[in-house]
């Protein structure tokens, strides 16, 4: 199959986000992350600070999930629905690498769509996300059980999917089992 | 990292035990998958059939599961641990590929193994199936159902790990998207 578009869904640490860096690299093809951030931001009027926490912030899961509609659509509803525009019409455009925010989901429906999940042990995650992001109050291991439980449960809101189920994607790796290197490699190979 | 050990656990009908073949004649190791239910047969004293059978028949799921262990293991029990010495000796002796039986979680605490996971999409599967197994009286998507929620059932009782979620595995393919080819080939490299 002749692959235009790579979405890696990732686990906090696993180096989800430097896999896709390095394989848009070798492709040839721009990778959005935090440009995507500023896209989103650029079409929804909020602030790219806002966006980039919307799939992990305390104001946004899992009290914003909970809270009533009965007045429409809450303020993440509407930052979804830019998020999917955004990313459909990203796809629609050109050939990439997409980090995060369900586009794996938003995408579906393509077939020259790459889906890939990016897992690791605590143990790898909890050593990485100290050395890249530095250290916090909070314990590593606290971050990562944080991070992961709201990315799976605005992923499992917006998606009705489960998070880290391996038949919701193509291609599943453990980076602190394979390396980084070996992954971003692989992932090109498919493309 | 130097592997020795590639264990295969799969989806009924994605391809899985064709993909640990291809990879063992391409790696010019042996692969044990039939071999190895003539093994567990010669050591436990159980019919070949029963052991190929026990992680997905009627008699051994769930009612053996549920079953009183009042007067001691049952006979699945026995049939576990038999399993679990031939494949912890099968690893112990030689580099091979092993499908099924468990063998990831058998052979966890490992670090030379590399563990996969092959599923595809169900009408991947049903066609495969008719084609490989031929008809049977119930539908494909029937058997397809049964299979899965019988090796999932069998899986979680006996290593209380979660069937097919991408973090018990290293790699997780989806072998109808892919093709059971290049799944291969990507398992021979990594290895």
């Amino acid at each position: 199959m002749n692959h235009r578009i790579l979405t890696i869904s990732r686990e906090f640490g696993s180096g989800g986000r430097t896999i896709g860096r390095h394989a848009a690299e070798k492709l040839g093809i721009p990778c959005y992350d935090s440009e995507l951030i500023q896209k989103i931001a650029q079409e929804s009027g909020f602030s790219e600070d806002y966006v980039r926490t919307a799939d992990e912030s305390a104001h946004s899961f899992p009290a914003a999930a909970l809270a009533s509609r009965a007045f429409g659509p809450s303020v993440d509803d509407h930052l979804w629905q830019i998020q999917s525009h955004v990313i459909l019409d990203l796809a629609e455009r050109e050939s990439c690498v997409i980090v995060g925010r369900c586009a794996d989901y938003i995408l579906r429906d393509r077939a020259d769509c790459l889906t890939a999940f990016i897992h690791a042990d605590p143990a790898f995650r909890a050593k990485r996300i100290v050395e890249v992001y530095g250290e916090r109050e909070a314990a590593p291991e606290q971050r990562i059980r944080e991070k992961d439980k709201r990315r799976a449960a605005y992923h499992r809101f917006y998606t009705d999917m489960k998070w880290g189920h391996a038949k919701n994607y193509h291609i599943c790796l453990n980076s602190g089992v394979l390396g980084i290197d070996t992954c971003a490699e692989i992932l090109c190979r498919l493309f």
